[in-house]
């Protein structure tokens, strides 16, 4: 009799969690009101950059709000550690591998590079289009810069932005050393195009006031389409070198040059917020807020910083590939801090069931819909993440553990690279930082985590590497 | 004249500013009403151990509450990297090596150790009880543990706690390593004794519920004194090793045994808030959160993260001296987030001053009134810090600047020592890892730290080394 009681509260309680998320779920799902949807994507912003992520003198309070007021992800995974790959995750779904986005020879996509991302791809747009949402995509796109590879062929409405990295096509910068290009900045070293549509607009595209312009035609997309249900993908440039912001914030932050750039960022983001609530349409749009890929740190203080995580961008260390992940939805999500695994690929798939449009049939989906953790159902939708560098599987998390086969450091050309006879076993929720090799203590750990590769391997049809044709004069 | 305009809207700001912090000092300072103050101290707990500073797995909601409504400095720092000397920074307002608290031979005090806080110190109690403060001790002293330097005898009304680190006084572990002493710790393997006034109550202490014990008494002691100014000292001797939790709390943080032991000194913090509250006393009362020295990195998964800053406990780097400060007082406060330099040796001053209680002046006190940065007058306390090792100068810290003179890895016996033929600098505001040093490109800045230092030198009077006698049997 004893136990009788506890097991009625925690019917009840279950219940109780079971209702709630359920109608949270329902009251999205359910009528005609399809949620707005808005990706703010960073580049090169490492897990330790804003300050809600505990950096020291970058100040990001709208941010900071949004995640106070909405969910931190603590433990939210970019689809790989460098530009390009990382992107595709986000628009497909999928690990780059199946779209051929991830390269050996080369790591992302360059002016002369021939590929991009391939037709028979559905990008997060064209899924969203299914449901009559307007889309946009402003910011840097890195998925192809042939015509039939830019956002307006891929499912969106609108383009605004540079095609690939600010720091591509450098001119007249010949004798210059790096120190110089990248310390002491000029748009003409950097003779990247911006594009609007499928047009070139400008170029060398002005760079001191990209973000505020992106910023800026956000809150207009906003504006102009507060009646239909929308999604604005706001991938912005920075704070990947070179680092430029507008007269309005430089020396703003004590971090230098690099603060300033997140901290015209965090403005843009504010500005979004208040369009929102201005337009009275912040209890119906979901706006998430991440970073492709972990700080550049050879760039040194033009680089980022991960934080209590280890090494960097390029990388499969934590540090290379987890990243700051902020949802914000006002009355919908259960605010608080969720140290369940997610990823940017799982933003196609939680889009996707807020829109109610079911997923592809015909191809494997490897993001998974967050709504219960979303919504506080308190299961956690993910509890695996594959961490490839190029085409090669280098490390794999199950649940709290990541296993690595082979480990090599920051994103320079002398990184050096070790493969391992006997794999290092991490258990990243007691040692984030990876110090701590537990592979001896946990055979059994090792052969699950073993097992769970050889699956997703199995499931694996490899494609054309898209990234490896280059066109050299 | 297109300058007039910008100058009016400055001159409204600055009055503006003045008008509301000169207000909030007023308020406090005028009237009879006396502030009631609370420090809860931690124990080894790192600059990268809570939510809001950018753990990913342990959860201090309330902490994270705190910051949020209060103030979360960034630059906050503890007297010295070790316990004893900090906490002699602490309850005096002076660099320890003004009262003798810091040795060259024994780093802190240890059961054997006869010396203590000399009678001469006027310690931060002994300067509250002269505006009429009730005053407690709760948790660990670790500043001299004969009759006569415990806290009864240094202006505190009550005392419960242990005297030095609960690591202390092994017994019952002879041929016993390391690993199991720490990883599957036992209460007899530490004969640390209970104190309640100056008697011995409970040997060896019963430390798995010393935590909550000190939390019950403190929050008794707020109850008991809600009618008059109180002062509390709540000096954890967790998240020290070894680790204890009680029940309610093994296994509650996905961190490990040292997650748990967080969150349950989170959890008393709530409690402590939450009377606060119910006496309707939280408007009247300030509280501060912050830890005696960085983590403990040897202990590996047993201690904690300084986060983003390098190294920990024992050293003059960042993650040795830097902690989280969190500070509370609803109304009062400016919220935000302070990148100004704070200091546990201002907390003194700071005291004093919102007690309306004088410096004492026939002494050198190190620490400033932190109520320009408290109250949002927008000027900087503090602009330096000294960062002794032992005895010794190892580095001094000027604005943003950090010279090096020395510096020694970890808290670790064959810790490795480089003394620098050229000192190493760096930008800690741009740079807060020290990764990259300036030296090179800044001599005047140089100049100016040596010159700060050999002022500070200048009015040091080396007194009697307390931590040097210990009798060995």
């Amino acid at each position: 009799m004893k136990y009788f009681k506890p097991l009625i509260i925690l019917f009840l309680q279950l219940f109780n969690f079971y209702s709630f998320s359920q109608s949270a779920i329902e009251e999205t799902r359910n009528g005609n009101v399809k949620p707005n949807i808005i990706i703010i994507f960073a580049d090169d912003l490492g897990y330790g950059d804003l300050s809600c992520y505990g950096h020291p003198t970058i100040e990001t309070p709208n941010l900071d709000k949004m995640a106070n007021e909405g969910q931190k992800w603590t433990s939210f995974y970019a689809a790989a550690s460098v530009c390009t790959p990382s992107r595709a995750g986000l628009i497909t779904g999928r690990y780059p591998i199946r779209s051929g986005m991830c390269g050996e020879k080369s790591r992302v996509l360059f002016p002369n590079s021939t590929g991009g991302i391939p037709e028979s791809e559905i990008t997060i747009a064209e899924q969203l289009k299914k449901a009559g949402y307007a889309t946009a995509a402003i910011g840097k796109w890195h998925l192809g810069h042939q015509t039939s590879y830019l956002p307006t062929n891929n499912g969106f409405d609108s383009y605004f932005g540079i095609p690939y990295s600010n720091d591509m096509d450098r001119e007249n910068a010949e004798g210059l050393s790096n120190k110089e290009i990248f310390w002491t900045p000029d748009i003409k070293y950097f003779n990247v195009p911006l594009i609007k549509g499928d047009k070139e607009i400008e170029r060398p595209a002005y760079q001191h006031t990209l973000t505020k312009r992106y910023n800026e035609k956000a809150v207009a997309f906003i504006k102009k389409n507060k009646k239909k249900p929308f999604f604005l993908y706001l991938a912005h440039n920075l704070p990947h070198v070179p680092l430029f912001a507008s007269s309005e914030f430089i020396n703003k932050s004590k971090r230098g040059i690099y603060g300033d750039v997140v901290q015209e960022i965090d403005f843009g983001v504010g500005e979004i917020i208040k369009t929102l609530k201005e337009l009275n349409i912040d209890k119906n749009t979901l706006v998430v807020f991440t970073s492709d890929n972990g700080p550049w740190l050879s760039y040194r203080e033009l680089g980022g910083s991960a934080g209590l995580l280890r090494d960097g961008k390029g990388t499969t260390w934590e540090g290379g590939m987890r990243v700051p992940g902020i949802f914000w939805w006002p009355g919908k999500l259960k605010p608080g801090i969720v140290t369940n695994i997610g990823s940017t690929m799982d933003l196609f798939s939680t889009a996707s069931s807020l829109a109610k449009i079911d997923l592809p049939n015909d191809r494997k989906i490897d993001g998974v819909d967050l709504s219960p953790d979303l919504f506080g159902l308190g299961t956690a939708a993910r509890n695996e993440m594959i961490y490839y560098r190029g085409q090669k599987i280098f490390a794999a998390r199950k649940g709290a553990y990541k296993l690595h086969y082979v480990t090599q450091t920051s994103y320079v050309k002398d990184a050096k690279k070790t493969v391992y006879k006997k794999p290092i076993l991490f258990n990243l929720d007691v040692d984030p930082s990876e110090t701590n090799n537990i592979a001896n203590e946990n055979p059994k750990i090792i052969e699950e985590i073993n097992k769970m590769v050889a699956l997703h391997k199995s499931g694996i049809i490899y494609v054309k590497d898209q990234l490896a044709e280059r066109v050299f004069d």
